[in-house]
C-alpha cells in the first residue's frame, strides 16, 4: 500500500507540474494582463474572451500553490497570479456600490456579458482571499469579505440579481448556491481565520442536507424550500453526479475541520458513494454529466458525455473518504477514477495539459484544453489536493 | 423516377399520418388547454411545462394542415388548434402594450420564464396568421400584424428586449433574425396577401446575404454589421449547417414565389449545397449540429450530435432545389437524407412519432419524442412540404 501510494503521489506530481507548465507557458496575456482561457490542444488561444470564473479560479489556484507548496513558491507563479488579480480588480465590477461582477470581458477588459447569477463574484472572492495571503495585502482580504457579504444577501434574495420573479415559478432550493458558499467560507477562513462565518456555514450545511434523500440514496440538484422532492418536473428529477460528489467532499472536509458529528461525516461519504454508484456508466466507464432520477431522458443534450471535472471531484472525494475512514474500498474507487482520467483526459504528449470533454464512449470530443468553462482549476485543484492527501497518508503510515 | 417519387410520397404520407396521430393522441391538455410538449417515447408527458415556441408552432402546423389538406380538414384538427390558440391568447403576453411574450408557462398558463429574444413572439405570429385563415377571424390576423410590427422594431434595436448593452460588445449580425423574419413574412402573406411587407422582406434578404461567403462557400451564423468575417472568435467561426440549409430554402422559396433573379436562386441553392457538404459527417453519416469554420472544436458540447431538425430542413431544401432545377443530384441528396432519418429518427413502433436526438454514431440519446425545443413542427412541416413538392412533381411529369 505504501509503495502504491508513493507511485500515485509521483504520478499526481508529474501531472501537476505538466499542468502548471502548460498554463504558465500559454495562458498569460503579457499585453493586457489576465489570462487567455480558451487554449487549443497546443496551447494557442483560439479566442481572446476572458471568462471571469476562470480568471478568478486561476488567481486562486496559483496563489494557493504559491502559499502552500515549496516547489511553486516562485516569483513566476506569484507574478502570474498578480497579473490576473490586477486585471480583475481593474475590470470585473459593474460598479463598486453593487459588487456585481461581469461574466466575461474582452481581452482588454471591456465588459461583454453579465449573468444574473452570483458565481463570477464567488470566484472573485476566492481569488481575493488567497491572493491576499500570498502578498499580505489586508485590503484585498477586506474586499473579499465585502463582496462575500453581497453574495450572502443575494443567496437569501436572488431577485436582487435582476431576473424577474414570475407568477408561475415555485420557490425552490438549488444545490449550487449553498455548496459553493460552504466552500467559499472554507477558503476565506484559510488556515488563519477558522471562526469566520460560523452561522452562515451552518446555514449552508442545513441547505445542502435538504437535497440529500436518504430514502432514494440520491442528491437532487433542485428541491422545494423544505427539501420536498419535485419528481413531476425534469428540473426536480435532475441528478448531476459530479456536482453531488463535489458537494459531498465539501461537506466532509467541513465536518472534519470543524470536528462535527460522525453522523454528518458518514452522510457526506454516503452522498459521494451514492452519487458515484448512480452516476457511473457501467457499460463504458466514466461518470455521466446528468441523469434523471426516475430514468427519463435528461433534457440536457450532453447528458451522457464524460466531463473532466466530475472525475476530478471524485478523485478528491474518494481519497478524502479513505483518509478519514481507511476503508480500502474508497482507495480502490480513487484508483478506478484516476485510471479512467489518465486514459481519457490527460494528454500524454507535449505540451501536455488535460482535455475536458469526452463522449459516452470516452473519445475526446473537444480538442481544446481550455474553454469558456474549463480553465486552470479543477484539474490542478484535484491533483494538488490528492497529492496533499497522499502525503499525509504516507506520513501517518 | 415517377414510380420512385410515388413511393416516397406514400412513405411521407404514412409518416405524416403517424406523426399527427401521435401528437393528437398525447399532447392535448383537455383540462387547461394548449399542449403538453414534453412527451416521452410512449407519448406520456414527463413534465407539464408549456414551452411557448412549441405551442405556437403546433397551432400553426395544425392550422396549416386544416387549411390546405383534405385529409386533415377535420373538426378534431381545428379544435386542437383552437385549444392552443385560446391558451396562448389568454397567457402568452407580458402585457398587451409591450407585445412581449413569455418563453414558458406552467400547465395552467402562469408565466415561468421570459427570454430576452424575440422568438416566442415570432411563433405566436405564425400561429395567429394561419389560425385566422382557418377560422376567418380577421381580428387574429390584425393581432399578428400588430405583434409582427413589434418584432421588426426589436430586430432593428435588440436593446429594447432588455439585455444590457455593454461596452465590450461589438455590433454583429445574427443569421437567425433575418431568416425567421423572411419566413414569417411568407407565412403572414399566405396565399392571399402576396404584397405585404415587401420592403421588409428585401431588407431580410440583404441581411441574410451578408452571412454568405462565396469565397469560403460557407454561411456564417454571426458576422459584422457589413458582413465582415470575425474569424478570431469562436462566435464568428460558428457554422450551423442545418440552420444555413433552412435559410437556403427560405430564400429559394422567397425567390421563386416573387420571381426574383436566377442569380439569387442559384445562390440560395449554393447555400444549401455548401452547408450540406461542410456539415455532413463523411464517416458516420448525418449532419453535425455545429462546426467551426477553421476546424477548431466548437465550444458547444453537443456539436457532433445529430439532431432531427437539420435533417428535416435538408429534406425540404433538396426537394425544392430539385423541383426548381430538375437536377437529379438534388433528388439523390433528398433520398440520402430521408434514408438517414428513417433509419435513425423515425420510431418504427407504435405509437410512432420521431425521436429528436442522436449521438455522432446515430444512436438515439434522448428517448423522448417531445421536449423543450422539439414539438409538433419540424417533422410534420418537412413531411407536409415534401409531400406537396412530390405531388407537384408527379403532376407535372
Amino acid at each position: 500500500m505504501q509503495e502504491k501510494m508513493q507511485q500515485y503521489r509521483n504520478i499526481l506530481s508529474t501531472e501537476l507540474a505538466r499542468e502548471i507548465k502548460f498554463w504558465l507557458d500559454h495562458s498569460l496575456d503579457t499585453e493586457f494582463g489576465g489570462f487567455f482561457n480558451c487554449l487549443d490542444k497546443d496551447g494557442k488561444p483560439y479566442d481572446s474572451t476572458k471568462h471571469v470564473w476562470l480568471q478568478g479560479r486561476q488567481v486562486w489556484m496559483l496563489s494557493k500553490l504559491y502559499n502552500t507548496t515549496e516547489a511553486y513558491k516562485t516569483k513566476q507563479v506569484l507574478e502570474a497570479a498578480r497579473s490576473g488579480m490586477d486585471f480583475l480588480r481593474s475590470h470585473i465590477k459593474v460598479s463598486d456600490a453593487s459588487n456585481r461582477c461581469f461574466f466575461s470581458l474582452t481581452r482588454e477588459g471591456k465588459p461583454l456579458f453579465l449573468q444574473r447569477k452570483p458565481f463570477s463574484e464567488c470566484f472573485y472572492v476566492m481569488a481575493l482571499a488567497e491572493f491576499s495571503r500570498a502578498t499580505g495585502d489586508k485590503s484585498l482580504f477586506d474586499e473579499a469579505l465585502n463582496v462575500f457579504q453581497s453574495i450572502l444577501k443575494w443567496a437569501h434574495n436572488p431577485a436582487l440579481l435582476g431576473r424577474p420573479v414570475l407568477e408561475g415559478q415555485t420557490k425552490t432550493s438549488s444545490l449550487a448556491v449553498p455548496m459553493i458558499l460552504l466552500n467559499l467560507i472554507d477558503e476565506i477562513r484559510g488556515y488563519d481565520q477558522p471562526n469566520l462565518f460560523k452561522l452562515e456555514a451552518e446555514w449552508c450545511v442545513q441547505q445542502v442536507l435538504k437535497h440529500v434523500s436518504k430514502d432514494r440514496k440520491l442528491v437532487f440538484e433542485t428541491v422545494g424550500p423544505d427539501g420536498e422532492l419535485m419528481l413531476d418536473t425534469f428540473e426536480g428529477r435532475l441528478i448531476n453526479p459530479g456536482h453531488a460528489i463535489e458537494c459531498g467532499w465539501f461537506l466532509l472536509n467541513y465536518a472534519i475541520k470543524n470536528g462535527l458529528s460522525q453522523d454528518l461525516k458518514n452522510l457526506a461519504i454516503d452522498m459521494i458513494e451514492w452519487s458515484f454508484e448512480f452516476g457511473w456508466d457501467k457499460e463504458h466507464g466514466g461518470l455521466y454529466y446528468f441523469l434523471d432520477s426516475e430514468g427519463y431522458s435528461p433534457i440536457q443534450l450532453e447528458w451522457n458525455m464524460k466531463l473532466w471535472w466530475p472525475h476530478n471531484e471524485a478523485l478528491v472525494a474518494f481519497l478524502l473518504a479513505y483518509r478519514e475512514t481507511r476503508q480500502i474500498k474508497y482507495f480502490e474507487l480513487f484508483e478506478k477514477v484516476l485510471d479512467y482520467q489518465l486514459k481519457h483526459f490527460a494528454d500524454p504528449n507535449p505540451p501536455y495539459g488535460w482535455f475536458g470533454y469526452c463522449d459516452r464512449f470516452g473519445n475526446v470530443t473537444q480538442r481544446f484544453k481550455g474553454g469558456p468553462y474549463k480553465g486552470y482549476f479543477h484539474v490542478p485543484r484535484a491533483l494538488y489536493l490528492c497529492r496533499n492527501h497522499l502525503d499525509a497518508l504516507l506520513q501517518q503510515n
